[in-house]
């Protein structure tokens, strides 16, 4: 007999069903979901003052803990963290601590006492920002910010805030990812997001060499091709080409790549005419996509960065809210 | 036909004549480069107290963007920055997103889409900041810090706001910049402000090839030899020797080059009595200039270093105060 | 005859006793330590608020000065400076400034000039802190993080606080320290601290090979077997074994260490059954620490790592108010 493994959602909410850490959309609600996405909306607002601040997270302090570089997230992050007034402290981890021959748990344990209220933390391996939060330091609010293949799900919260804010709604949505399914975190969390919000179809466009072996059972339809794939769209999504992923020679070519699957303007035309364009960024231009849809008017590419803030804030303060309850509670109980 | 390009001074002014960017000297009134120096007299005070701070950047968002290292610099706008209660992000460009292939236009665009509100760039390309202000990313204060050989207005003010203190005056003063005129950016800008606030006479001190072939034209005098070149002056202003750039043998040695043009206190006592010594540092002791001038009486290099803080609030500040003023006409005429 | 240095003591205290630089413990009175440990108690509960902020320090800049690379440490002090309202600027020096040719006192003399307030200062050099606040910028409260063999006097307060909460005294109070004491600056300043404090008696516990030649002299018993110097123990304080250090062979192998020197529980065993475990971290577990006793109810490494944050605000805040004494007395003199 084996002990059941916590399931996410049990680790990541309170007893109440309150965000405490923010791991993966695995498991929240739809009604935990849209709570997400109305209080980003109320951020965004912030982000239009002169004076971008709310004072929610004053005198916490949030750790970004990036055992995986990436400037344009950790950069989200440390805005969304300044914006909520917190002290910010970045450790690039490759660097420091764990060069020493310091253990993963010692270092987060370190930074726990040093009175940390939230770590952000982004891991090559998957399952990594889980572990820490069901198993190192639960009393820390984790982020996660990207973990291996396996989720990164802010980048998904913030797609759906900018389908709602061009679409008013999910109901009856034909929404497309289209390109490297296989290797990207991103893909798994969206699937997993545009079905618990109820869109009426979510499909993968892409190359069978670029589709993981269980597709079929993600919750979409699958489509090779993209000219078919196009059809009736309300919303696509293209995938950054993971180029340092991608050395086994799963394609022929980045032109070949562009020609079968690159979002140009003739594709475009294919979808309903009032379909928005969505990347994550950074652009791959003439891989992914043509010049002149990203720049062009469906495009909403820039919209999503400005939303990434917004859904930051919005899960830093409800994950930090959700702990401060369950301090409560536990005080309530006498424990420690 | 050609379309006439925008003269600096249009992009980094709003219509009624207030500073929106702060790209060049160039162009600039003598009340305007006046105004920075009140500006940034009443910043100094500031520096003096125990909290060094003002709120008029409070919430917002100031980006160090620099393409080109530079830890002396960086530091003095990171300061002057929390001075005036920004949030700020250091963002070493080269180490970051663009290694992902994304194009700079794309990179600027997000951040602004991060609701960014001012850009500090330096650049090693002459004209960068320039063309972000015109062309990518209008609607955030772009701040010159320095780009290729072209010009670091800000460092050009610093030492006008320097002269004014131990001048206080313009008129009629004699001003010599010695050493390395063709490869600096500070030069260029300096000879530029000086005529503008109206000195009586801007001398350039340097063997012949590392004179510009247009120093003629530069609005100065030119002198080759630096004992000539020292007669009557009030301020000698000397300049880093960029061994980095030096490579081609444009000189025999660093040994020569002191002989000849190092401000040593044998020279020196061929200027007037009360001449000032300035520098921008980092200082090549022996190299450009003795340690006991550099350490006398005279210099007032340390003083540059303070004023650099003081100015670099007064035109973000400024800069900020055009933006906002610039965003209040586009509304009234109903642009967005 | 020779101009006699001035003390450590001078150099870091105002005229009338209070601390103005924080460099070393050796001569600092009992009094003046008792005032470290009772402001750093008043700064635990800072930790424990939801909003961890002081404004002590607010609006006074301090700048982390790292001329050795030291993530753990250099952590610390910033979130202590930011938990104190200071501002502060992070500075590697290995890689800026002083790479162009600057001099160190160039570079600090500049950073004063920018107006900061405090300097935070790693140097492998012995006496560089003192250097500094003694010669360079006496204006500026240096804080000593460590230098060279020399000492490491916040970690050594870090851990007298440490001693203090568990033991709620020093009287009586016998104390070892464990493993590499010749490369440890911390057990340096530990000794001190702990004689000026009252223990009964400081143990060094080491192979005559990581013994420093003038041990007998260091106010110290030295025992060569460990275990007969675990008996009585009240308290035991692990060092780190400074691998990168130990390449002469001054040691058979790792495993040789840790059945001899390392600490296991049987030979925590042999002490009193209230003996408190300590270790300045990084640990390496297997190496100086069994896990089992690292992770015990004995150990109270994470409690150090929380009195970190509490003794470095605490160091912060009272050099700043000694500084300030100072100025307002030589005001008083019609000094400068």
């Amino acid at each position: 007999m084996t002990t059941p493994q916590p399931s996410p959602d049990s680790v990541q909410l309170t007893a109440d069903g309150q965000l405490r850490h923010f791991l993966t959309l695995d498991g929240l609600s739809r009604e935990l979901l849209t709570d997400i996405l109305d209080t980003a909306d109320s951020f965004i607002e912030v982000g239009e003052r002169a004076i971008k601040k709310v004072p929610l997270l004053r005198g916490r302090t949030v750790v970004n803990l990036f055992f995986e570089s990436s400037t344009r997230t950790r950069s989200t992050f440390e805005l969304a963290a300044k914006r909520l007034s917190a002290d910010v402290l970045n450790l690039d981890i490759s660097t420091s601590a764990t060069s020493k021959g310091e253990s993963l748990s010692d270092t987060l344990l370190n930074l726990e006492a040093m009175a940390s209220d939230m770590f952000v933390v982004r891991h090559a391996q998957s399952g990594a920002p889980h572990f820490i939060a069901a198993s190192v330091t639960p009393g820390v609010a984790i982020i996660n910010a990207g973990d291996g293949r396996h989720a990164h799900p802010t980048q998904a919260m913030l797609d759906m805030l900018t389908i709602r804010q061009h679409k008013g709604r999910f109901e009856g949505l034909k929404v497309a990812i289209v390109g490297d399914i296989l290797h990207s975190r991103v893909a798994r969390s969206q699937i997993c997001a545009l079905n618990t919000l109820g869109v009426e179809e979510v499909r993968v466009i892409a190359p069978g060499t670029l589709l993981p072996s269980d597709a079929e059972h993600l919750g979409c339809t699958v489509e090779y091709d993209m000219e078919k794939g196009m059809r009736d769209l309300d919303v696509v999504i293209m995938l950054r080409l993971q180029k340092e992923r991608m050395q086994g020679a799963l394609l022929p070519s980045e032109q070949e790549f562009y020609r079968l699957y690159g979002l140009d303007r003739s594709k475009l035309a294919l979808a309903k005419p009032d379909c928005i364009v969505m990347h994550p960024g950074p652009i791959n231009r003439g891989v992914e996509i043509e010049s002149a849809v990203a720049d062009g008017p469906r495009s909403v590419i820039l919209n999503q960065v400005t939303n990434g803030i917004a859904v930051r804030m919005a899960v830093m303060s409800m994950a930090m809210g959700g702990q401060v309850t369950e301090r409560v509670s536990r005080l309530g109980e006498g424990q420690p």
